[in-house]
């Protein structure tokens, strides 16, 4: 059985780029199954498009072939890459960033540039939409056996992966202390993700129930600053009020019962934006 | 030929949830078949995923395994059910009112508790995110055969499934005349659906390319108060122009030719969004 | 292998209504595969539906059959139709000048007016949902062959496809200056297309790197009048400068690097929004 080729852009399904990348694929492979991961990427920031890996990937199937087109420098002489991850997974993505986070969880086994030759369309002088013409054609290429992974270009070290440096930031943790950076944020539901790990936020000692004294401040300003209880789910405090928890994505968050922290509170997410937790 | 999966959710498609939960489907069966109802159901808000799911349910092949998750209590004490509905149809979601339309057209032929052993994920102790850790990885459960109906916990009456108390606010009907409250709308395109069926707007003797005087009312205000077409669709009147019909939900519905009501009158809905039809 | 069913609506993703549409095919039969073209077509209009089926179908394997839904005379007498494409994909929509741009471009063999007998929903007298009732229902039969092109309806002749006026609208083209309108845009990114070609626009002598003069007028006045680089791709000119280049739906494009050139400066789309090149 071929694998699944999942698809993550900052491209939005507001027009059809999307579905051009799809039917390439078609073109290569019509037996070729593609799922989506997200298309709602923030424009243009391989951060987000790295995060959005993160969560997500893990869940998939092992040998999955992954396609990342969050490419501010489509057309310049930026690297376009596949990876394989130390899972047998595959990532194919501009090397800008869009790695980093699964270097350092799943890990990358080695890493190509795409070479030049692998391109659809190639009559056509385009040069502004490389998700179409050079990812998701070399990801049908893969994914159908027509070229092997050694096949895809030249190997370079996996040490100069570009990496984001918001990762370089790590949190600082206590004994019921812990301080970090808003991470990312959900505009939809409104919580906020801290770079703090479930796993890293449970050695720090805080309890189910409690509270914690949390203070969110950007630019020199205390834009929240409240007791909020620790709980498992929203629904273990009153709707509207916040709430701190173990995030799906493996890092502590934050939001509203019910409600949206971002919008009520003003907040956006970045290494501008840091958080102190405290005992109450 | 394995049933497929329909999954809707109120999660959006602007984040990468919806695709975790499609990855654990594929982890547990790779020739799964996902295909997605809607995933922007108003948020917490089971009545309209209920709403959502009668007017699409009838139309996919019946054994169909559909996942409702529209979940504000994720992690606390609500029950996690499994319906088999009389056509062969199974819906697996949590028991918050979001079956209440279902039960009364389709019908319920038995429902499940969800057993507690179902968890993707046991490991990790997240309890935020059960469309991914128990509702789709039960759903790819029972649509690969790998468990049955009857594995998927302790059955328990269908007469104590929760309903949304919405549905007990009934229409009243007459001849040439009707009254009801607006049951939902529909955003994007700005038309309004009634709690009155087709069938029993037919009954009220009101024919087709007759003017009928609407009046919306709101917290004791009139909204709308207008005489309104009754027609087949909206190009019998002119564009901008409001317009009654039979709507592809089986609800009576209004809405204006090529513009949008909800938006240009300040519509919502609701129990409290009252309206009247009488004769003109 | 069955072709695929690729749909294409103005329907949103926002409820129910696609869904619906897909479950009507899977009940034909299960076994066709279905993929979204897009669901964000402006919403009645089918001048931007006929430019999304230009720049996304001749992407798809030949014999895809395709379904595009942007009807506001839904329910009245317009035609509905399947269209055969000289390359042998398929059409169905209704004959609103949604068939312009291929018309002129892939070109086609043949249309048939569909059946009347065609229909889903027999029963059901709703007139305001032919994607399901009508449109996706045509799609299965034709494309699980339960039904051939011929006996899809009546033959017409292809002279009396309806055509969007906007069409007649050619560019002037010279030696180093151009002139038209902007056919379309995306609020998304933010780039709008001008009704040039690329392959026009290459003809008018400009070299990339120069800058060309760009002036845009509206309703009389000039909203935007500005030296701007002609260039293969965004990241050649600095971020939040604007930049002309060959698009990758094959028509010349400007934007701004990463960031939103209508939003920026209140560009909106049509025939009434003119521009000019010259050589600077």
């Amino acid at each position: 059985m071929k694998p699944v080729i999942l698809l993550q852009t900052d491209f939005s399904l507001t027009w059809g780029a999307v579905a051009a990348v799809k039917g390439v694929i078609k073109q290569v492979d019509p037996n070729l199954e593609i799922q989506d991961l997200c298309h709602d990427i923030k424009k243009f920031d391989p951060w987000e498009a790295s995060l959005s890996l993160e969560s997500v990937v893990s869940y998939w199937p092992e040998g999955t072939v992954v396609v990342s087109v969050v490419d501010p420098g489509v057309g310049t002489d930026r690297k376009a890459c596949v990876a394989e991850l130390k899972n047998g997974t595959y990532v194919i993505t501009p090397d800008n960033g869009t790695l980093t986070h699964l270097k350092h969880s799943i890990g990358i086994r080695s890493v190509r540039e795409l070479d030049p030759s692998i391109r659809y369309n190639k009559g056509e002088e385009v040069s502004v939409f490389h998700g179409r013409d050079i990812f998701g054609y070399a990801a049908a290429l893969l994914a159908s056996g027509q070229k092997t992974f050694e096949q895809m270009g030249p190997e370079y070290p996996a040490g100069e992966i570009r990496e984001c440096e918001e990762y370089d930031l790590q949190p600082a943790l206590g004994e019921l202390s812990a301080s970090g950076f808003i991470m990312t944020g959900l505009k939809h539901f409104g919580g906020v993700q801290f770079n703090i790990t479930n796993e890293e936020w449970k050695k720090c000692g805080f309890s189910e129930g409690e509270s914690v004294h949390v203070t969110i401040s950007h630019g020199g300003k205390t834009v929240f600053d409240t007791d909020v209880r620790y709980e498992r789910s929203f629904g273990y405090v009153p709707e509207g009020e916040p709430v701190l928890y173990c995030g799906s994505s493996r890092h502590l968050s934050l939001d509203l019962n019910c409600d949206n922290f971002m919008e009520k509170y003003g907040i956006d997410t970045g290494r501008d934006w840091t958080v102190t937790f405290q005992k109450r």
